[in-house]
């Protein structure tokens, strides 16, 4: 019972998004082996096939949209406002969250030019309104933006070049409800992705912090900050806040029980979290 | 009668959008004008004031989400498919367009490297699709993206360096059938915005041959393009096939009555077509 799948072989079940189980599986004789992967590559292929053909008759869209339809429609019920920012923004703004040249995420960001960038994360364009919307509504302050963030990454199973975050902030609420509120909001978005068995967990962050995490298995799907925060000063923030931020593809991957978060990614070889070429 | 707004005067004005009729108007005396303009200034501020505060009590949306999600209901309804696919794409894909560096379009394509570049539109994403899935669906083949594509454009009133693209397409119809379906999906679009008075018309475009273009009062909303075309080769595509693409902004800004379409692109100055500096 020493046989296992070829490299190939293994490389072709992550991309059909076979169970942990079947990867791991080990053979009496290389026949045997084969066999059994002509039999699983076939009923793999058949049930990506099956589930194109429902999204075809059914949804017509792709599992990241219809997250983010429902975490609009959830936030935007409780009070939250939804925002659309710039995807290039400014190395100023960026230096602001002290991302700069010293800084381990620095390297991660993809430049267009001296002076631009393409967003890492959506906190400097969330401080930029805040600041604006404190003059014009009533405090607290409730935004959150849905959006394509880009970080260059060692491309793993968890990892994306270009992955879609949701960052929901509430500013300007009583500092000892914080806590609180960030529990709260967690729960909200987990609720309506439709995963249970999550963790909170404290963390030091090298943007902001001391933070919370929302972790599922080891994995961090989530993770939170609160102010008074020492990046305040720099966007002219006075007030106490909480902000959480996920990524919507690993929340998918999560909830979807699938291997590999390219699958729930922008892509052109998924579809539906459906390998194409089959 | 020949005194006019000074540029500062002005400029805010379009920061506003003031309707043409005010921007245009014209004074005996710089008295009178600045005396006008301060009363027409607080008027705008309130109107903007107002918008916002409705916004927070109603949609909580600004209108580039709304739009872009009653387009995905009217489209999915009618059996066309969603697609979410990368914005970083290959300067491969990009030559395959036929966007290579003595082309006019290339000048304006953001590069992140020597390898890979920032989506300037949305066919090369759509046509590699098209490929995999004339293996796995019957025909015709529909699919369409929502998305932002990013082009270095002269800022102007009605340019955006990083706008959202729809792009709608139908692969495997009757070739005779092309003309009348274009301007059934023109339709389409037209109808679920609310834009009633347009006009097709007919041009020849640096990337696509001949297309039908989509007008109203002169400015292009959408522009088409039909298949079999000189560059489907490239891409493995032989059967014929109808595309039409509209830019969101430019959509909100006709229905909206704005003057300028950086009030309904992903702003930081904007909210929901207000300007926050007020």
């Amino acid at each position: 019972m020493s046989i296992t799948w070829t490299p190939i072989q293994k490389q072709r079940f992550q991309e059909l998004n076979a169970s942990e189980i079947l990867q791991e599986m080990c053979f009496e004789t290389q026949h045997e082996r084969d066999r059994a992967y002509q039999e699983q590559e076939r009923l793999l292929v058949g049930r990506g096939k099956q589930k194109l053909q429902e999204m075809l008759e059914t949804t017509r869209r792709p599992p990241l949209s219809v997250l983010e339809q429902q975490l609009v429609e959830a936030l935007t019920k409780k009070g939250f406002v939804q925002v659309v920012t710039p995807t290039i923004i400014s190395k100023t703004a960026l230096a602001k969250m002290s991302v700069s040249d010293d800084h381990p995420l620095f390297s991660q960001v993809f430049w267009l030019d001296s002076k631009r960038c393409l967003r890492p994360m959506l906190a400097p364009n969330l401080y930029t309104l805040w600041k604006d919307l404190l003059r014009l509504w009533e405090k607290p302050i409730r935004i959150f933006e849905i959006g394509t963030c880009y970080r260059k990454e060692s491309k793993g199973s968890l990892h994306l070049n270009e992955f879609t975050m949701l960052n929901l902030t509430e500013l300007g609420l009583p500092e000892d409800q914080r806590h609180q509120r960030l529990e709260e909001l967690a729960a909200l978005v987990m609720d309506t992705v439709g995963i249970d068995d999550y963790q909170l967990e404290s963390e030091s962050s090298v943007v902001y912090g001391d933070t919370l995490d929302v972790v599922f298995k080891g994995i961090e799907l989530g993770s939170s900050a609160m102010g008074p925060h020492p990046l305040d000063d720099q966007w002219g923030i006075f007030d106490p806040w909480v902000g959480i931020g996920f990524g919507l593809e690993r929340l998918l991957m999560i909830k979807e029980g699938s291997q590999n978060v390219q699958s729930m990614s922008r892509s052109l070889t998924y579809l539906s979290g459906v390998r194409l070429n089959i």
